[in-house]
């Protein structure tokens, strides 16, 4: 008789490729990108950096920045195509079902998707990072019966996203902000969608297909909209002074409270605390309806933490603040998951990119718990 | 010190759930379906026998089988805007491609597309595996610039994929071997692209979004695509006095003959066997280009069991003889990836709909090879 394979649910704890790009420290709540602290790039460096980093595996001169950028700026533009799909489905399909259909159509961009040549490979992932803005902003504008606005070349990726949605130059102060949040959601490891561009992309399928396969994973509430939820309760608190009387509650009848906890991080996500300097900052300059939402987080996250932090290792995550900075920076709750797929595809590019260098075919396996050989009824003898 | 975690490459040998659904026994080299082996499905099944069968979990009466039939065939028709949007773009994305986008946009049928239910999700489930036929056809007569076809409900569900295709009803032996086709391709384990599926819906993605996923997992050359090219190699081969010649100096080539060899068959692929019967049949009934193909395809085959069976535990698979009979049914090259996916939409739903009975959203670690606490050095400081 055979034993009982071992099934990994989840993966949870499987070990599934080495990689150079990013390091996860759920004990120690620490993120790196390729060897720098996540605090040290959001303080210092710009998306624009990040991105070379990821890509290049180090930090760029003058002239290589200069040169990605200039090749981020010019693929920024979307084809009529994509507009007039996005324009098509509009009402029809939620925001992150439009990004899907228009990276998945995104494909027509290229007359060989697919290259074995890494290089190549690097110039496909810089037009997809510099275009998923774009579309984002013009699922925003088009599901809000708005006409899309063209890029800038004079703003930055993050500056030039705010400036799209809106029509408006962000001051300096939410031009940053912007940034950081287009530099922490960048990449994070082998998380769903990350590992879901991996299957597809082990398969040798194109750089396309894997993003899209990344853009379907971030679809489920387990793994992205947790922002939004948490706003969605934010609001439902209504006024800060009800914040805690509505945790109790939510405790005692065992309630998942969005934003915390996490997969990984057993401590305070790092993303997060980067997150909460700026909410403190943001306050000021909020509008009565935002600053409500951030003292309701504040008060929210300090409970929190005292009944589940030390004693259950549940805290604060980066979804948790990510709300009410994004709406003070003018960024409404529909567009949430279409920003952190936009960022996230750096990470995503990265991944495929670095898989395809000792590529092997996902093919796990299942356990089957049915029968076999059965006889097969004809049909006018079944019950 | 820390000892490195053993890395699972591709997860060969991990097991990551229990499913009752199929078993694949690459030892033996047998394939079950809910119990039913697969000769005996392909021998006494109907495709939409085999649907109620994966998906309810046992095979229906005939009250059951009407009534599946009956739902099937009313969510054949696909929406103005599918069409629109396969016409836009059939010139600029490959039939795969076209299909990924349109699964993906066709999440507007659904007003609520995920849903917790399961009954709820099954009726989800028959109007996808409805459509793909329909979107599949009307891809490649876009392609061709001829209009699309309307189902037919007279027309069982693979004869009148070939009807939608041609526009001519087929006789019943190659109506008989579309829906065999239909039946060994629609489900088969855990490979990469049902496991696609699974690690987008692991996060409580819809459907759409998973199949998408499932979709986008097909494309690369190392999961779909091997009957398109195992006929390329039979049409460079040309005439079957040329087989030998050319088997012997892509084996001391040590080049890769697509069609054989197969990650859990070590043996003789079921599905390749069953269609090995039936090409002796069609060899009579095929035009000189096809009774060719079909030639060298069997002297091929058993060459390479010579060679490689045996010895190498390398013997043809399900792609080696798809090609030729879908040549013989009248189905061209570039619709093989799509009827491919169009079958196996039926095992994608199966297994989505299994999973979130126990889900656990899947997130595998990898080992950072990478450095930590790198210093940021100013940008005009480095070289």
């Amino acid at each position: 008789m055979e034993t009982k394979p071992e099934i990994h649910y989840g993966l949870e704890g499987v070990y599934i490729a080495e990689s150079g790009i990013s390091k996860v420290d759920g004990t120690l709540g620490r993120l790196y990108y390729r060897g720098y602290s996540i605090d040290t790039l959001a303080q210092n460096s710009s998306f624009e950096e990040v991105c070379y980093l990821l890509l290049y595996g180090k930090l760029p001169t003058e002239d290589q920045l200069n040169d990605l950028d200039k090749k981020l700026k010019k693929e920024r533009a979307i084809s009529e195509d994509t507009k007039g799909l996005i324009e098509g489905f509009a009402d029809k399909l939620s925001p992150l079902d439009l990004l899907r259909t228009a990276v998945s159509a995104a494909a027509e961009d290229d007359s060989k998707p697919y290259s074995d040549n890494e290089a190549e490979n690097v110039e496909k992932a810089i037009r997809i990072i510099a275009k998923m803005p774009t579309v984002s902003a013009a699922i925003w504008r088009l599901r809000n019966k708005k006409d899309p606005i063209e890029p800038d070349s004079n703003l930055g990726h993050s500056e030039n996203f705010l400036y799209m949605l809106s029509g408006e130059k962000p001051n300096a102060e939410k031009a940053k902000f912007m940034d950081v949040m287009f530099i922490i959601h960048a990449e994070h490891s082998s998380n769903a969608s990350t590992f879901a561009t991996l299957v597809a992309c082990s398969t040798l399928a194109d750089i396309y297909s894997a993003v899209t396969a990344g853009v379907s994973t971030l679809k489920g509430p387990l793994h992205g909209g947790a922002d939004e939820a948490a706003i969605k309760m934010m609001r439902d608190i209504g006024d800060p002074k009800n914040t805690e009387s509505y945790i109790n509650e939510a405790l005692a009848g065992k309630k998942r409270i969005m934003g915390f906890g996490h997969r990984v991080y057993k401590t305070y996500d790092p993303r997060a605390r980067i997150l909460k300097a700026y909410l403190e900052r943001a306050k000021d300059s909020a509008d009565e309806d935002v600053r409500k939402l951030i003292e309701i987080s504040l008060i929210a996250e300090k409970l929190m933490i005292e009944r589940l932090g030390e004693s259950h290792g549940i805290w604060p995550n980066v979804d948790f603040f990510a709300g009410p900075l994004y709406l003070w920076a003018g960024v409404q709750t529909e567009v949430f998951d279409i920003i952190f797929a936009s960022s996230r595809s750096l990470g995503w590019c990265t991944h495929i990119i670095e898989y395809w260098r000792n590529n092997k075919l996902f093919r796990p396996l299942e356990v089957y718990t049915g029968e076999l050989d059965l006889e097969y009824v004809p049909i006018e003898r079944r019950s």
